[in-house]
Parts: C-alpha cells; structure tokens; sequence
C-alpha cells in the first residue's frame, strides 16, 4: 500500500506526540521535524527522538534555527523569567511572555519547504485554541490564512497540482481529550516532556505547561508520569 | 525625528541593496537581516553587510537556517547544478532549477518574528514578478497572503494594534527601472552580489542572475561593475 506522505511538526512535548499517533493512525507516512531554536527546554528534542522512533518516522530532521537573536520570549531570552502561576490558562492575563514571537510561521514555514521537496501534500501541527492563553498563532483563523498562503507559495501551486492541507486535530480538543486519544493510540506520555523550565530532565511541575498536563491527566483520574516526585 | 522601524530582508544581492535604499529614502529606520541558509554564494554575505553599513542599517542580523536539510534546489543541493541559460527568464522552461522550496515564505517568516519584538509594523523584501522566471513566491497573489497571514499571526493582531505591511517596491519593476532608482538613491552595485555560481568572489556572468543583471544595466547604456573581465 503506497501510504501518503506527511511533514509531522514534533517538539517532544504531550500534544505534538499525539498528533504523530494521529497522522500515523489516518494512515500517513511520518516525516517528522523538530527545531532547536535556543529554547532552554533542550531536553524536548531527545524526547521527540524517541517519539519519533516509536511512532516509524521515516525520517526525523532536527533543524538550527536562532530565534534568540530576536529574544522577546521567556523561553528564548534568559533575561525573561518563566512564570509559575497558579491559574493556567488564565486568558484574562493577556499573552503570556512564553509566547514566541512567530514561532508557529516559522516552524509551518520550514514543514512547507519540507513538504515542498518531498512532493507531500499535508502537514501536522499540534495547535491548539482551548487550554492555550490567547497564542495569537493557535488560533483557526491564523491556521485558515496560514494555508490559504502556503497554496500560493510553492511550486505545485502554480502548475495546478494537489493542494496542501494543515492538519490541526487537536484545535478544539482539552488537555483530557487529548491525552484520552492519545493513550487509545499508544503513546507512551512517559517518553514526552513538556515543562517550559525544567531542572536538568526533570519537569519543574509548576510552569503553564506542566499544570495544564497535569489538570489534563486529572480530570481522567490519572497522574502524569512526568511530574515532579510528591505531586 | 521619530523614524519607524522596519525589517529589510537584504541578500547581498541588487535587487535587496535597492530596496534598502528605497526604504532609507521613505523615513524607515532600517534593521537589516541576511541568511546563511546552505547558498552556495556565500559571498553575498560579505556584499550584504557592506551594503547595510552603507544605508546605516540600525542592526544587521545574520541568521543560520539549514535548508540544506531539505534540499531540492540547485542553490542549495550540490547534486543539481546551477543552469547557464542563453536566454534568462523563459517563463516557457517552467520554474527553475534555482528556486529554493518556500525560501521567501521562510524569510518573511524571520522578518515576522524580528518585526513583531521590535514592534515594527513594517518588512521590505525585493521581490519582483516580472524579471524573474516564474518563483511562485514573488507574485503579488503570494506576498497579499502572507501579509493577510502575518495579521493574524502576531501579538500586535490580537491586541488589534496597527497593522503590518509587507513592501515590495521593486514587485512591477523591470531590472533597468530598479537599477536607475538605486543610481538615483547612491547605490554602489560594486558592493552587491547576485551571482548563482561566482568561481571565488568572481561572478560568472552567464548563469540566470548574472544576465538578468547584465541586461538590465545594458538597457542604460552602462555595463555592470560586477562583470566579469572581459564581458
């Protein structure tokens, strides 16, 4: 069975190693693609070696690239702390300083040179508008202009071949649904990390990112396997 | 005087020297960025930083990307070799051998990120629809959507601040009418590069590039400064 290509978005953390399960379940033929983008979380990128491992990518490419030299993030400028709030997801605080400035045009814009070479006409990415603080780039209407965009830039596009599609499954999910599919799917959450300010390989347990992980595995009367030893 | 900021992406080129020029002469406060994306002219860098300590540029940024991880061109795939057409841009050929996946796509995207920390609401990008030999991600329909794109992607777009323009002065300018507004602006096209296959700092005269160059300074009257001896 000759299986269709796709460019998977993988980080390493819970959502992007679901969407990999997603993808490989629609029957698509992973090629999966990280960045290290000077993010203190570096340990994200041995996590989504292993995923991607796991899930059959057929090729997984960790690609360079300096968003530091533009700073204006918590995970990319050392001179901004990463928050611990006890809300998360507390839209009402406006956009947090975790949110990395076109990141999400970025990494789409890199799947699409990817996608471009391998003749693929489908990328993955893990967006997601629920349990996310207002990420201006999760959002469908920026998913929906995104794609409308990438189907006027490449090559296919201008001799009329197959349209590109950005695949968003997890955009209307909550954390618990997410990960609900994700366990029906085999994904091991043990291999993900996703903690935004870890101590060495340990997830800190209080970031945005781990208290959402963690509300998600509790609202299914679950525990992360990844939290913090005494939560 | 308060200027406005804006992002020029410069290659090194002639094309992005006189379009630095242009915003120069427009009132923007010019932050310069150059990639070193795998180009097999890597001696455009030289000519970019030249060019942005010319025209005063505020920064000049430098940024690693390895499209060569993707490959598909013959820019940045030693595999395919860089054609020397007897006619440059024959749009009946197709889209060239030199067309890089997704590469403005990719660069806008960068410009994006440094525009939305520097809070500039305005990005410069030398693309031109009529010389070149059909890249789909110089055509008008191209930079409209990543402009209606990028206003959705950014914090300045939720926060329903002003919007971000992408400029393209050269876009309907044939090479001849953007050499003499650079001439007019006190560009020196002895610092610019635009060779696809220079032999050392050298250009070769004959690959696409250079001919587009060389005919539109014939078209003048005048002979390109960076010709080869003898051309």
């Amino acid at each position: 069975m000759n299986r269709r290509k796709a460019v998977i978005l993988l980080s390493g953390g819970l959502d992007s190693a679901t969407v990999l399960a997603m993808a490989v379940r629609d029957g698509f033929e992973p090629y999966t693609l990280t960045f290290r983008y000077g993010q203190r979380h570096s340990v994200e990128l041995r996590a989504a070696a292993r995923i991607a491992e796991a899930f059959g990518s057929v090729r997984h490419v960790v690609t360079d690239i300096d968003l530091r030299a533009f700073g204006g993030s918590a995970l990319t400028d050392d001179s901004i702390a990463v928050p611990h709030p006890e809300v998360p997801g507390d839209s009402d605080a406006g956009i947090p300083v975790t949110y990395v400035p076109a990141r999400n045009t970025v990494f789409l814009s890199f799947a699409l040179a990817w996608a471009e070479t391998l003749d693929a006409t489908d990328i993955f990415i893990g967006v997601n508008a629920l349990d996310y603080s207002g990420y201006p780039d999760c959002r469908p209407e920026f998913i929906a202009a995104y794609q409308a965009m990438a189907n006027l830039a490449t090559r296919a596009s201008v001799e009329g071949r197959q349209r590109l599609t950005i695949h968003t499954p997890l955009i209307a999910l909550t954390k618990a649904e997410t990960i609900r599919r994700g366990l029906e799917l085999g994904v091991e959450y043990s291999m993900t990390h996703s903690c935004y300010d870890p101590v060495g390989e340990q997830a800190c347990g209080t970031c945005e990112s781990c208290r959402l992980r963690a509300r998600g595995f509790a609202e299914l009367g679950l525990s992360d396997p990844v939290s913090p030893p005494g939560r």
